[in-house]
């Protein structure tokens, strides 16, 4: 994996929240955002968010706000999301499902086309719209419609087959929610999700509250 | 909420992940690890993780690398994580049913005692070990057993009228799945977990190598 850095992690772990606001307002006919208004949605400093924006390259206009249309073009610029991103996943178990159930993919782009498991008992089932397929078919699949993007939910020790066999079959993104490192070649990228990560930042604000109440 | 500020935020979120790596290696009878070897397995560089490790206060002893044992204490330390915080889930769909079944969070001491669902064909079930109960069993239960934390699984449009229930029983630490910004009073703390944040990560990097491609 190539190691570019990444800067302003959290800022763009945000950007999808502002994403989601956004686009509720532009369902709701607004025409302008204020960053107060963002900053109380988002639950944050201000000044973090007029820094999130910022990076945007959008040019703000402090008095009225930003145009609301405007902003959701500078954010899914700013990501890459102005496209359809082709999307598979396999492991269609209770965390893959959820994921197939996630509303706001679609609104970003994110199109997940095919699910596949190596169950038997999961194979042919619907989730969401899409019949779960046999592992094996990926290939015939992905020559058919190949895919940017592979989310891995299948279990830790079945991972890293699957990574080996997505990155034979030519997938460069993957999205593992497998806990465990993955090995692949230089040019795929791996983003490891670590869903206990959310609970570390509870728990440092539960420990800071605590030592505060001492 | 106390907007008490957070700093090294994807350093904490790291945090697990040593974690994850560190009881496996200390479940081998690993007794050192060298900053390199945590490197490789974080897939980032080495100055950044003897950055996070260093969070923790302890001391590093470069030549040997780190004490696993030791390690491990000061990284739970760090989060709060020497006992064990007693929490509940609130909806048993296939979100909530993926969450039980995350092996790691008894090793962080989270222990997930009681799921709560407010839909008939859920309650009653089993999901890994726990009985699905009824919302309206929460104060009674919660009066036997007062959780610390509640983790949020119920869809969008249900979270803040649970959200409010659990701040009426007492809850002070909401993990809040659903893609809504909760009200709650200045001394509730609340997680919002934004599955796509991932996918923003992975959309950066993704166009970052495009741009160099092109």
């Amino acid at each position: 994996m190539r190691q570019d850095k990444i800067l302003n992690i959290p800022a763009i772990r945000r950007m999808p929240t502002y994403l989601h606001k956004l686009l509720k307002m532009q369902a709701e006919g607004k025409v302008s955002v204020s960053s107060t208004e963002l900053a109380e949605y988002m639950n944050i400093e201000l000044i973090v968010v007029r820094k999130d924006i910022s990076l945007t390259g959008i040019s703000g206009q402090r008095r009225i706000g930003y145009d609301v249309n405007e902003l959701i073009t500078y954010i899914k610029n700013y990501l890459g999301w102005q496209d359809t991103i082709p999307a598979v996943l396999i492991g269609a178990g209770s965390l893959g499902t959820a994921l197939l159930g996630y509303n706001d993919f679609e609104l970003y782009g994110f199109n997940i086309s095919h699910v596949f498991d190596s169950d038997p008992e999961k194979i042919g089932k619907e989730l969401y719209g899409r019949t779960v397929r046999s592992v094996e078919d990926m290939k015939i699949c992905f020559a058919a419609n190949p895919p940017e993007i592979a989310v891995i939910c299948v279990s830790n020790s079945a991972a890293q087959q699957i990574a080996d066999k997505l990155v034979e079959l030519g997938i460069r993104y993957i999205w593992n929610f497998a806990n465990v490192s993955l090995k692949v070649p230089p040019h795929v990228v791996v983003q490891r999700e670590v869903i206990a990560g959310g609970l570390a930042m509870l728990a440092v604000k539960r420990k800071q509250n605590n030592a505060v109440n001492r």
